[in-house]
């Protein structure tokens, strides 16, 4: 049974950072998601893939764990990004983005995806999320992620979504644009006037901050020496935040502390190489390692 | 008895941000650092000022309890400071700096600052805090700052005086620049290599995090919505830092984590209000509870 769905895409990344570069690999939020996921329970993602995908990926997913039941094969191309990193890290450069492929997309959830009880909702149309968000039966915790050209285009609508789910995600910039105010705490303030219990703001390397009524709670990003990619850490991080809380089904303030921690460790380790290199290799062992590491680092 | 000596400027600055404005207001980092530090110990000061400085302040610091035999009076102007922050407060904007006094600097220690066992060389001349540094009788833990200009400059002579303190301070950029990397942890670990037991990374609203020989520890920016002026964060933080470690007198890596703390408390009050206006109302009651909410902040 699949518990957790998560809507995302799948892509062939070419990207070059100061440490190297990778042509045509697997990428897509959705893929990172879904990993990012897998070290907890069995994600069920919602996409769409070109023919020209390699099967060896497909493969890949489904020997993680990964349903595939939700993606569709189309006769365009599959999603292509090319994409640069300078030394600071931060932010991608786009050269080029191959989206044909999307004009091509439909909502197809499977039947047995429908029952789930946790939703991730990845950066896509937000009224793609919200026709997602009302053909499920009946969601215990959900989750919407956005992104600054959604926020740009459909202000409205993106509003409308966040009124629908138990916790927004965004990184801070995006949070900060969608409320209007060069203050993150205040914008999350305000992303929780609109109805979410919970809003996790994501800082990139400087970490991520949860919010609720009354309650902060803040992980710092792992100190990597080496950060070979950034590409894929947000999703690979709301992946392990998701999974953890899909496999504890405990959505507890004190639960969901803990699943901001898993997910920054899946991040972290993502950094570590291209694409999803280190993810493919992780075991249960690195990811209990990384989370003791992450109690130490912050104790006082 | 004074038993932790800091070198720093007092100055009289004018700051605009967009949250308002002061002008020719009491400033300076070893303002900062010693009213940081007057919350747990008596600190002595060593610094010049002009005989343009108003007596009330001079009055203000030693109500502080912070003792001022070391700050000499010069004829020359006091230190101005002209600036402004945009809405990004990480960096403050130079529109004036008049430091003429500085000319007329002369390491003055007093007798009875030479048995201090806590010292605190701020940002100036490395080739001051060489001297100081060899004018103290025999320091238990010395901590050094200093900036981009002096890295610049007199590289080898701030490498030379980070080889004779316990512990470097400095901000992100600023370490990286120094050990000409990109990557902050493998800066620290340089830094470490030259002879400090500790580092400790200043990254502005992001946090601190300190290392040493194994040890990464992670404090992160209070949360704050109202931020409105970020001016004398990084000494008052480590006013904070040193006024604790100095008050416990005790230098173990424990004790060291609950000095970032403290030091992060302050600095977040201190970015409250402009100049020293929430620094010179704070009372013990306020730092405890401040450091209580820095518990809940990261536990998981």
């Amino acid at each position: 049974m699949v518990n957790l769905v998560n809507l995302g895409s799948v892509a062939l990344d070419t990207v070059k950072t100061p440490f190297g570069e990778v042509k045509e690999t697997i990428g897509g939020s959705g893929v990172y998601f879904s990993l990012g996921a897998s070290f907890f329970t069995k994600p069920g993602l919602i996409s769409v893939v070109g023919r020209d995908f390699p099967k060896t990926c497909l493969n890949l997913l489904e020997k993680k764990g990964v349903c595939l039941k939700g993606v569709r094969f189309s006769e365009k191309k599959t999603l292509r990004w090319h994409a640069y990193y300078e030394y600071d890290m931060n932010e991608a450069h786009t050269v080029k983005l191959e989206a044909e492929i999307f004009e091509d997309f439909g909502l197809d959830i499977p039947e047995d995806y429908r029952d789930a009880k946790y939703v991730f909702l990845g950066n896509i149309d937000p009224e793609i999320q919200i026709e997602m968000l009302e053909r499920m039966k009946n969601p215990k915790f959900s989750v919407l992620d956005s992104m600054n050209y959604w926020i740009e285009k459909k202000r409205s609508k993106v509003l409308k979504a966040i009124g629908m789910v138990d916790m927004l995600l965004l990184n801070e910039a995006e949070i900060r644009e969608l409320f209007k105010t060069p203050n993150f705490v205040s914008a999350a303030k305000k992303a929780l006037s609109k109805g979410p219990k919970f809003v996790l703001v994501k800082k990139g390397e400087h970490g991520a901050v949860l919010f609720s009524d009354g309650v902060y709670f803040f992980t710092p990003g792992y100190p990597l020496e080496t950060v070979k990619d950034p590409t894929g850490a947000g999703d690979s991080f709301a992946g392990g935040f998701l999974g953890w809380v899909a496999k504890t089904d405990n959505i507890s303030e004190v639960n969901l502390r803990k699943a901001v921690v898993y997910g920054s460790v899946i991040a972290s380790y993502n950094a570590e190489d291209f694409s999803i290199n280190k993810l493919k290799k992780l075991n249960e062992t690195d990811i209990k390692r990384r989370y003791q590491e992450f109690k130490k680092l912050v104790y006082f």
